[in-house]
């Protein structure tokens, strides 16, 4: 059995530091990078993918959008042309950082509110995978599991990378529950969480049930407090229940 | 004989419209466009870029200072670090657009401040000619002729464009004015001051003087009020004189 | 009779010029001048504030959503208390220049799409009022009329300054039409509504029908390629017609 | 004996925590409020005066340049006149919140490389005292003691507030070294200074030697790692001392 464990990193900016990233690094298979749009700049950039390399972590490419007052995290009524010429920008300019250091863009995962932008509205998930045909098949798309836009990929014959939110709490809907600021959970807690997810296929509800989930990746959110030791946990969990962790494919 | 004829585009922001970019297409032969940071944005890039296409016009990617409020016209003291990482995310966001749409950026061309700051200042001279030789050693680089950046990226061997400023005022020494807001020439001025430059390589100063100048471009400020009369009436002039006007190469 | 004339000013921002701010001044009696989030800049706001003192022009701060490349104009999903916050730091930013020039702020009108957020969207209604309450109730709160905003404004005895769009096409259910880009109308035509809307408190719909409506302000969009004369022309058929054009109270 | 002890507060941006407020107040008679451009947001504002009003410390401004991405560390070559209106956009904000909250400013501080381009250079210095005195001359100007521009305040009339760094380096020169990411030193040692610089007019350089300083206020920089603890130890050991820490006038 394998797993890939995503964390979102780069998310630093200027004189700001967000998450320990290099800390990170070693408990993980996949680094959404953030592009400079709702975070991150082109130094954090820069210095994001050299850690990657050093720790043979791959990287993804984190696109918001253009918000950093709201990190992101409000929605904003773009047309789906924005979202396009958005996304691209954004792909582009981290491609710049790839190539210097001989590295490939495996994943594109999109942040904060663009995540159910454009994984379940209707306005945009043709625009979104539009995109990302256009500008390269080869290219992963994570999002949630089960949600409209993978559903779409798939049918058109892109590349998915469903993923379970290990570290979030799920209504018996489906739905996780994002968090402004993203708060400490018990480590070990999550990293059952984890080991449950990828093995049995389910992860426990908000409201006391169990709902099925299945993913070839989990997300731990790297702006957690404890997220170092939480990334440890999982890691150390998923390695001794025999689950290999590594990157996508 | 040949010349390339390049003008600024792709300067437009949001609502804010500068420049009247697809009328000036007919009579360059390459386009500086705008890269996000001191003027432009995704949407005028790509727009930027499908009429280049259209025109056959060739692409450069016209970097700037992060400051749209002084449009890359007031120096700020980044750190050689920062130069570096601020040119290699706006090379690769101008690259996303061209790759969707089969098309090769041609040149690289600092915009406003940062065009002295990478052609004269010895903090950044050398981190920008890096940048670039790390990037991609086959962009043609295009900067004021003589300058010392161009000297070195000589000595380098990598591929320079030395340009000529046709409808900025000259002194004696050399020296172009820059002009906070592009004022309207008389075309047809410009024109001749365009084949005395190609044909003569000489150039008229402020002073009544003539200096000697020799580039395989000339620019012509598109944000001029009759930036499309003078683009026209230097591409007849040139060509009437049996000048080919082309792009690098 | 009397009647107010509002205007959209102060939207340039560094090098990007839009409007023709000083000669619309002497056609109009109340300026919105915008405070630098969606659009304008200090410097910007500064000229503005001395032209509407030249011309005897009363004024108002024309706050926005803090999204230059949308100009203001894409819904953004802030908190209430973001909201709160925005527009109290736009409104102490304009009162620093007007306290330079002895002046005074006579109303508050939020730009774009703030407007609707504002005066119809229930989740920031009483927020906005709060604010505005908190901040100086003698400021006239310019919306248009009737909506629910004003409507509960008036409860709380708050001055309130309602408008008609004279520029701008409604429906047959008074919800009237925005333009992305503002697109230019006969002035004569627009004056002719304006006298109407004024004087017969009717202005007729894009669907042939006729609606009423009462206002002490009438609009005209300063970014229209025509504004001036529109302006002008509003203002000599309002004058002509025995209707004083002056400020608010 | 008294002493002011002023520190920068309300740095952090959206997301982005920077400093430990609440917690350094009960220690410190002014706050330094970042106004927007080099740091801080209107929410942020607003929290850090409720938190110097409920702690009875007086609020300055802290204004920068317009740049997030540098922190306001890096210089921008603007105009007198950009920064004479960034100034007052900056100071206006900030008193709009301060109106709500029945506070007055006290004080006004420039921030990073803006402390130096209007303390010591010449093309600056007279513009920002143009404008203090233009927008309130009961503002109290704290810039480091002996610069340039509170000589000529002195000599104008202005109330000055001149400050000694007590947690940064001096050369013998009285040059203060700025640190880009500050660093933590001893608490002890920051107090043992503190009160030499009050009590006995000097202060230790890095070569060694003492240099005589004259101040009505000492800084600590709130984004040191342990600025908490420092702030303690200098207030207690001031008091202990017998100089009464207490805000300006």
């Amino acid at each position: 059995m394998e797993i890939d464990i995503n964390v979102d990193m780069g998310e630093s900016f200027g004189r700001y530091v967000l998450g320990n990233d290099e800390a990170l690094m070693p408990w993980v298979s996949s680094a959404n990078i953030a592009t400079g749009f709702h975070a991150g700049d082109p130094l954090v950039m820069e210095q994001s993918i050299v850690w990657a390399k050093k720790y043979q972590v791959a990287v993804g490419a984190h696109v918001g959008l253009n918000d950093r007052q709201g990190f992101g995290r409000r929605q904003i009524d773009i047309s789906p042309a924005e979202l396009r010429s958005d996304v691209l920008y954004q792909l582009g300019a981290i491609q710049a950082f790839l190539k210097l250091h001989d590295m490939k863009l495996q994943h594109i995962k999109p942040h904060g509110i663009l995540y159910r932008m454009v994984g379940e509205q209707e306005r945009y998930i043709d625009t979104f995978l539009d995109t990302i045909e256009d500008y390269d098949k080869d290219l992963s798309i994570m999002l949630h599991t089960g949600c409209e836009a993978l559903k779409r990929a798939e049918k058109r014959g892109l590349k998915t990378a469903p993923e379970i939110l290990i570290d979030l709490g799920y209504d018996t809907d489906g739905n996780w529950i994002l968090e402004r600021v993203k708060q400490a959970r018990s480590p070990r807690e999550v990293a059952e969480r984890a080991l449950r997810a990828v093995a049995e296929h389910k992860i426990d509800t908000v409201d006391g049930n169990w709902i099925h989930v299945e993913g070839v990746t989990v997300c731990i959110h790297g702006d957690a407090p404890n997220a170092v030791a939480t990334a440890a946990a999982v890691h150390q969990k998923l390695t001794e229940a025999g689950v290999q962790v590594k990157a996508l494919r």
